[in-house]
């Protein structure tokens, strides 16, 4: 049951889609318990037959009981390679992470959803694990054409954007950095969208939106000037989706730099 | 294997998720194939273990090859009902369908897809069919609240008008017919949106937006209007989401009139 | 902008898709912070244009600031119906409910992740919050047909056990009662599925499977037999639907006892 | 509006989402109407600011009334270049591919669908298209660990099977050449599925899988010995995914030779 004589190595064998609990150090002092929906494999060599899916369960629950304080999953790749006797190790999860958001004029807070996914991988040959991570954040744009044709008013409408990043140094990205991107990116677009916005907020946000007018291809400009000077990024892609207001269907841009492929999301 | 003792009449036993080729006669000469995706079900007698699953995929991939005129499924029930022995049957299937769309101001025509999923099921006690519709059309709306605070533009989204709707005499809602009333409940939109918009198009486009301020409440009571004068339409349930521009949720509204639950999509 | 003439009273209009975080008391001791996604509603009288569309994330963000300790949510309800100034308010949430599953020989413990939803609502003229829940549980079956058939072997797959429940009493819903609710509906299926199982616990879920040959309108109907002995629960709607190994389509039954349309999931 | 001085060249601005009905000569004389979702996309040079939204409709549903005989998208690229001016272009649709399928004993027919997807781009640079096509064909498989360790029975499920592969001489796939490879990915499993299946196919299907027992990795590796033999293949990536009957979670596998990046769906 365990040979194999067709001579061929996989580079990935493992689990999709379990979900379970997992421990975050959030901004505040509350620890938040998050479903996250986790993939690993491993790599299986020539000769063996088949891996052992039931660890990796074993490793993932065990280690969602531990306290994630930042992005590095160094240790529960080593944890893997070791269990399942393997050259190379990778994991993907997502989870949500909250922000908490200022109303513009009112200052009133709350909490919005970041839809977060981490890949990191390990192997014999580099035991450096490589992290790239993949945000999905909403926001709104507003089309320079539409208002400049128009006698009155301009459509608009919410945007994704979406970064997927090489990461350097994962240990060094806490949750506090990550919230720090996270409003450098917003700040490309027209406006940033809230949860909460009382009627001064929206009279802000509403002008904010005509005066600020950019197409995908700005928003994605203007996000490109601003990443390449983050310090703990090193290469990245980065896309632009709009849910027109005027069509069915979606405006989308998207620009990579120095993204190696084997991190894509 | 075929008897059951716990005395329990089941209401629906079938097949779901059932991905088939559906012959339709679109507006123009051209047959359609598309793929339909259904939900069958028949009732089974507390004496009968099971079902005959088979049957089910024998009745309809038949089904699929004969052209379909209207929203007429009452043979198809009866054949269900004749094939799996039973008091009650009910189909569901979800399909696109292509309506032309002009654009505003050039005329350039350019299909449209509308998710349409019709409802069906007849019984011995009552062996005339009961049909309803399910569509979910693409619109936008602009915010009167946000247009009257601000003092230039106004936040703007697309929309998704869904109704529900119990039909009268389902062989005569032709496809034609079908067009026609999608067309009037776009109309209770701020705007209806386009797959095609030249720049003289998207300059009505943003201006009527401008000019017919809607809520999603605004919409659904015009909606309403509109709905209690179809004469072939017996109780309907209309929704409206609004992808809003300024937060990442939607605002949203429903109304129901005589709207059978037993229909409920 | 505040009147409207068009004599339409409408029964919902809100929120959906908003995702905020929710502290619920689990099983253990631990204090839990899981994204939940939100939909309400409130009730909007003809003479007015719009409701408040800013009040729901205000009542809702700061609620999800307390700790949940049931199923009770008559008390934001109230808070809606005063805020918003309606006669009915209703709310929808849904999230990722975890309960311990110990492996069958092994004895290892591992969460497992169960989709829970609950809807809500109450009115001026009934100030009694109803509850219902919906569950969505996965499990296995083995086909009784294929195991008589066939000379060794019998195809079975996952199946998805969905519960909508109307409940009585909803403070008494405490999340331990729902987590031995959850268990006696596993129990109706072929064999329950775990997340983490060793070569023993592997052996013991197929012997069970094969051992324990059901169809999925088996399944439906030891399930009703357990339902009505429910204390806490006042009609339902029971749906099995399998992933069948043998074909890309599902098959699928539902059964209903006394549960009410407005109820509905 | 139309110049910019940011000095960054976008390498993909397009269009998302945009359906539009597709003419296809299938495996019969009939002539399918087919819904098929569209993403295109242009590179926009550095010193232009945005690029023509509307054209990339114009030119595709212009292109959905031709008639489409095999996977060669090169027409269609050179159009989008010129329409839109630019240096590269890529088009990617996706639509459901329907093949004939004979029960194993039987021999009864029924249509059984594919998710087709087509990914083709072309640049001033290198104006030859490069093609590649993603296939999701569902099949089963059964354990071969639970079959040794089990006195009797052994899990099985429904897995899909997901190839990504680069295509020469785009011409030349024909959908009965398409077809044909399906049914040879298909191979790789313990047994195919069917839509529509008597008892004495679902006898043969079981006993079938119960003595062609394949873990994922086993799947993989088969379809990697096909694949390999493929002559108009240049490259490939292979995945499987089985909804694993005890667990809640999918196992999983996947295996590239010669794969592009830029190819990846």
């Amino acid at each position: 049951l365990s040979h194999d004589l067709r001579g061929i190595p996989l580079q990935e064998v493992g689990v999709r889609g379990l979900e379970l609990p997992l421990l975050i150090q959030g901004s505040g002092a509350v620890l938040r318990e998050v479903p996250a929906i986790w993939q690993a494999s491993v790599s299986l060599a020539a000769e063996l037959r088949g891996t052992h899916m039931s660890r990796f369960v074993e490793v993932l629950s065990k280690y969602g009981r531990s306290e994630l304080r930042n992005l590095d999953f160094s240790d529960l790749l080593i944890e893997l390679r070791r269990k399942l006797q393997c050259s190379r190790a990778e994991i993907r999860l997502s989870f949500s992470h909250f922000i908490e958001k200022q109303a513009p004029v009112s200052r009133v807070s709350s909490p919005a959803a970041v839809k977060l996914q981490i890949t990191a991988f390990s192997s014999e040959e580099d035991s450096d694990a490589k992290h790239s991570l993949f945000l999905e954040i909403p926001a709104s744009n507003l089309c320079p054409c539409s208002k400049a044709i128009s006698d009155q008013g301009a459509h608009n409408q919410r945007v994704y954007l979406r970064l997927s990043a090489n990461l350097l140094d994962a240990a060094s990205w806490s949750f506090s950095r990550l919230d720090a991107l996270i409003e450098r990116i917003e700040e490309s677009a027209s406006c940033r969208v809230f949860p909460f916005l009382k009627r001064s907020d929206e009279k802000f946000v509403t002008e904010q939106q005509f005066s600020n007018a950019k197409f995908v291809e700005d928003i994605i400009r203007d996000a490109v000037l601003r990443l390449r000077k983050e310090e703990l990024i090193c290469g990245f892609c980065f896309e632009v989706e709009a849910l027109e207001s005027i069509h069915a269907h979606n405006a989308w841009a998207r620009h990579s730099e120095d993204f190696e492929p084997g991190f894509r999301t």
